[in-house]
């Protein structure tokens, strides 16, 4: 990218917001411009907002979400089934399900997936901690992603987790809420008459 | 966005993020994440990056440019053509033009076009010191979009600037290199014939 013209410091501001998911070179600069043009109504409040982040957000000693308190608010929440153990890959997809307002229970992120290709291995996951707290608990359900490292993971985590007397449940395959069939892949629609439900 | 449970301050980082041109709320989140889960090695130099652009950039007196020189390195460039004026509307255009290494002289950003929808009028843009620089200038490039307002504005800027006796051009319209005709709009094909060269 050259921007020498632009002085180092934009250059290094662009080059930093390209690595940054979802924005390539191109709209890292434009977000620069955006930026730079909008000091005093953009920028200063983003830089005051990353330096809360930097400073208070941290991961849930318990359950690995972030959070500026720790335990987090959803570890210590009163009105979470605290017997409910939600296993997720990442922080993202906790909060995903936070959205959808879908699970009353606790979480649990894995931080990842085991995956030989890119040599991730159990202890380089929170299973331990996962283990302990599955001690007592009522249920875990297995919130990992359909993909092969994903499910490769739950059915390690499955067969730990049943040792030990707890019932593991995953989520349901299906038809997505709006989906139309004719654009649904074929393990997708196989998956869904085979699990169909009785009306 | 609901996402009381992750914190007020990722809450507000991430409605930050989202105001960016490129990004919409779903990759503010992922953007957000990836800051959080790297504090060292990408959230911290962000902050150093944005705050350095706040503290040293600034508009150029003569051009508009932004530099953390005043007036930019361009203006202040003794290989540039001092006597030839690029006018563009936003300092984007500027380092585009500067990517292609396109122009030797030096540039002027006007801010914007005139606009009598959004009540954009002369006095809004950057035209008194645009009039001051053409003074002995030898020729001036009106380099603006080739959109309604890019051009009205560029007309009015056609007529100010030859009452001054300085040679005023326009960039050329054409078929984009590497473009294929089948895919431009009638509009580009008409200027590229009736703008043909010899060969």
């Amino acid at each position: 990218m050259r921007n020498e013209t632009a002085g180092a410091e934009i250059a290094r501001l662009i080059s930093l917001l390209a690595r940054l998911p979802g924005l390539g070179p191109r709209s890292a600069r434009r977000a620069a411009l955006f930026l730079i043009e909008r000091k005093e109504s953009q920028l200063a409040p983003l830089i005051g907002a990353l330096a809360q982040v930097a400073e208070k957000i941290s991961p849930c000693r318990d359950c690995g979400n972030l959070d500026s308190v720790n335990p987090c608010a959803i570890c210590t929440d009163p009105r979470r089934e605290r017997g409910m153990i939600c296993v997720v890959e990442q922080v993202g997809d906790l909060w995903a399900l936070e959205r959808a307002g879908a699970f009353p229970g606790c979480y649990h992120v894995l931080g990842g997936t085991l995956s030989a290709l890119d040599g991730v291995g159990p202890e380089d996951l929170n299973i331990v901690r996962l283990l302990e707290r599955a001690d007592g608990a009522s249920e875990v359900v297995l919130a990992l992603n359909a993909t092969v490292d994903g499910q490769t993971t739950a059915h390690y985590l499955k067969d730990l987790l049943a040792a030990k007397g707890v019932a593991v449940s995953a989520l349901a395959h299906g038809v997505p809420v709006g989906g139309e069939l004719d654009y649904l892949d074929d393990g997708t629609l196989a998956a869904a008459i085979r699990e169909r439900r009785g009306l």
